[in-house]
């Protein structure tokens, strides 16, 4: 049987062995959440870079540009980090693809390359995303972006949601860290939205627009996508 | 009103800034429960090593040597890292120095000097430990020695535990991971011990002996003593 286990940070990764493995990278608040939103609104492609500059210089090949810092949107580009971006009609989205920089996802997707294939977990794709995983029938690892760093609340209860899902048919019990995520996302399933505003990160964005992107975020199987790293960017799986 | 962090790995420790705080370094199984018990039977100081050879050395000035090795004494050491080492009558360990080297929490207790006080905290001498934080006023972070740098359940629960005594006299809600660890200390917190057999790494140290040391180590305020770095050694605090 498979095994699902839990990065809790990127700077973790170092201890784990993708080889062989899918990385499952998720950043709900909001990198991969809006990765997701924008390929089902019909965004070609994602390209994730580190830098805002080599972000910003894919707009003269005729990209939307996406960029955030700090939880706010960066000066000089088309979008911020909010699913509603590619939702609310102000662009023209469907078909172009977008360069995205995001402080936390960026990374982890990046340190992520060494597994065999690297897909985007949100929420929104939860079921997608362990479809996949059992389609695969190969190690699942779990690659939270946390939050510079650190440990997060969003994207360890993710994990513990995707746990939940594949029981049974992966090994979910091989790590403390698998454990702890599924134990926090039984306490914050009744009511995911609420359980995540007593988050520091969440409390960080404190804002209207915030909450409404974490309203969102916290959506379950709203798309049947799943974004899948190829030839150096970021598809919706065929 | 001061905060209470908890750091989930030694690996993670240079995202925090230890300056001018209280570093609980806590290695549960079973390096501090063991550094607890050996001053609370009348050793005098514990002085901790990276490597074996450099503790192995602290023979021939008079020490006792302890040391483990992924969950195993060490050859030609007088003891292992089992607390009842220090308990059974096997060896007079009163008035004696001890030379340590562990995995995991020898690692952690280095990596947090930094800090302006650094003391060992374990379930056995948890009201120590907060009594002791309530007296400084200071910042407290605990320093989790995790398994091999990856997270582990029985560090991260003493973490929520000492958040709860301190709750209401510290900002225990100021970073996810505490929050985590309150939550997961509430899972823990009716039967820790058999909360602790599901961990991996309890499970990883499946014999007679490991579970009996856990039983031992998942006590509550056993001892009213507190180890505290000075001068290059663990000593009980005056």
């Amino acid at each position: 049987m498979p095994s699902l286990d839990i990065c809790f940070s990127p700077e973790l990764l170092p201890l784990y062995d993708l080889r062989g493995k899918v990385a499952v990278v998720v950043d709900i608040l909001r990198a991969t959440s809006s990765i997701v939103t924008a390929l089902a609104a019909g965004v070609t492609h994602v390209v994730p870079f580190s830098e805002l500059e080599e972000c910003r210089a894919l707009a003269v090949q005729g990209y939307l540009t996406a960029a955030e810092r700090d939880g706010r949107q960066a000066e000089g580009f088309d979008l911020g980090n909010s699913p509603f971006g590619y939702l609310d009609g102000v662009l023209a989205v469907k078909g172009r693809g977008v360069a995205i920089t995001t402080t936390n996802g960026t990374r982890a997707l990046h340190l992520s390359l060494g597994a065999d294939a690297v897909v985007i977990g949100a929420f929104l794709n939860l079921e997608a995303v362990a479809r996949f995983a059992r389609e695969q029938q190969k190690d699942v690892v779990v690659v939270c972006a946390g939050w510079k760093g650190m440990f997060n609340l969003e994207d360890t209860v993710f994990g513990g949601a995707l746990a939940e899902r594949l029981a049974g048919e992966f090994d979910t019990t091989g790590s403390d860290a698998t454990l702890a995520a599924r134990q926090l996302w039984e306490q914050a399933k009744p009511d995911l939205a609420g359980y995540l505003l007593q988050s520091a990160h969440v409390r960080r964005l404190n804002s209207l627009e915030a909450h409404e992107d974490m309203a969102f975020c916290v959506q379950l199987d709203t798309y049947d996508l799943l974004p899948i790293w190829q030839d150096d960017r970021l598809v919706a799986n065929a």
